[in-house]
């Protein structure tokens, strides 16, 4: 089944201890469809300037990306520039130039609004409520956030909980927007506010999932490869809605499932700077890990 | 299997967001003990002072743990005062009288030296050292440490490595002791300076096992009910240990499954100050938690 993406395009610098890399192809919609891509038909909607180079879009059609609704306006694309240290659990944002993304409101092409499964990655929660009215309410939305809009859009933020199926967000999110410590507690509360399930992202300690009569809890998958961690939550939410649009039905078990395959494909991004080793794996690479994960997490009788 | 502890016994003043308790039973052989005489008969070694009351005596010797090592020195018992904040994942100590325990160097009675199990709870590496020197060679035994003797003992630390079957630790101190922040490269780096398994406990965030050929992770027990986090590692090695006594094979198998009994005792630990919940539940209870945990955690196909 269809799965609609809508988020940020960009050029990222990053360093990290491993290295750096300068305007490399970046941004939340970028990670989450290359990811996506190896279980459903992505649409991606975003917006770039005038200089983004067509081999970039190139990449991301050889993928089967449809990138009808990604706008050009005149202007920059967005940049992101940031730095990782020691164990890379957090970036630090050295610079952000919004450009073309400052005053976007994304439009979804009604070719598109017929997509049974929809992410609304990290931006503004009154533009993802833009993006959530322009969808039928049967479609299944999930949306990710950050420390930004719980602070400065609270409000906003609780209007679009009520109205997604599901949240994505960090652990330290998830304790900021609840006022909980405990991360149970914390996605309770969450739950509680209106969706029906919510993923708690815990970077190398894995992810959690919540939901009706549901607690699902994964370790992180252990890799000692980490080069850049740039895109891995965006990588996650895509593996994961992408494996759940290819299973096309939406569960405890479908969703469980889900997190450990966006676990793996996330492995995959952190390997490599920016989307590199993304783009280099197949199909079956991702099954090979996900086999060998279970054989890591598998309890014994 | 029988498991011998050599460990602190002491008076625990606690404080957490939850409330506080004032001299209550504690230290590592104490909450180990506890946990671990659901598996197996343990042998306690330890000292205590004149101030040591019969009923506490009492409370172990009614969980059928053996305290023919446990000294009674003119003097006073150890003494511990921590505080727990925020989400309670580490201790803030507050004062510490080290008393009788100063000056103890354990014996083994004769009795306990053919326990085929035992543990070195956290102590200098010097006195664990003495300790491991007057059990034989095929004992399988395990050890615990912390920051203060891999910054002020490393060299001790690292003969104790080298003469021991397993370490467990926790995250920071995996990354302390190795100087790798990836906690995968922390492990078989521990691995690589002689024991043949390495236990990393990540509190909320579960544990994981390293192993020749064997990479085991576990996510936490997914609980809210976090009253004092004291003596949950300990608990966790009990609980580990003592299945693995009861077991008595000692391979990635029985130790993965022994981890998640570890994790699931401490589970119970901390939902009451002090031993209370420990002292309180039965081996079904576990059993049920147990099979609890395995619906959290288990990957569809």
């Amino acid at each position: 089944m269809s799965l609609l993406v809508v988020g940020s395009v960009a050029f990222d610098s990053i360093q990290t201890p491993q290295g750096h890399v300068d305007s490399i192809l970046g941004g939340s919609s970028v990670y989450f469809s290359l990811a996506a891509s190896f279980f459903a038909p992505v649409r991606l909607v975003g917006v770039v300037g005038e200089d983004f180079p067509a081999q970039y879009k190139q990449l991301l059609e050889d993928q089967s990306i449809d990138l009808a609704g990604l706008a050009e306006k005149p202007g920059k694309t967005f940049r992101w520039e940031g730095r990782y240290e020691g164990a890379m659990n957090e970036a630090q944002t050295l610079d952000v130039q919004l450009n073309v993304l400052g005053e976007f409101m994304p439009d979804v092409p009604d070719a598109f609004k017929d997509s049974p499964f929809a992410f609304l990655a990290n931006s503004s929660p009154v533009t993802q409520l833009h993006v959530r009215g322009q969808l039928p309410d049967d479609t299944f939305v999930m949306a990710d956030t950050m420390n930004l809009w719980i602070e400065t859009e609270r409000e906003a933020l609780m209007e679009l909980m009520a109205s997604v199926d599901g949240i994505v967000l960090n652990d330290d999110e998830a304790r900021q927007v609840s006022g909980e410590h405990n991360l149970l507690e914390a996605g309770r509360w969450i739950c509680n506010r209106g969706p029906r399930w919510c993923v708690i992202k815990k970077a190398e300690h894995g992810a959690m999932l919540l939901g009706p009569g549901t607690v699902f809890a994964l370790p992180g998958y252990p890799t000692a490869s980490v080069y850049d961690p740039t895109g891995a939550g965006d990588s996650f939410a895509g593996g994961m809605l992408g494996k759940l649009a290819e299973t096309g039905n939406v569960n405890a078990q479908s969703l469980s499932l889900a997190l450990a395959y966006g676990t793996v494909v996330a492995s995959f991004t952190i390997e490599s700077f920016g989307s590199d080793r993304l783009c280099a794996i197949e199909r079956q690479d991702i099954e090979r890990r996900l086999a060998e994960f279970r054989n890591c997490i598998r309890l014994p009788q």
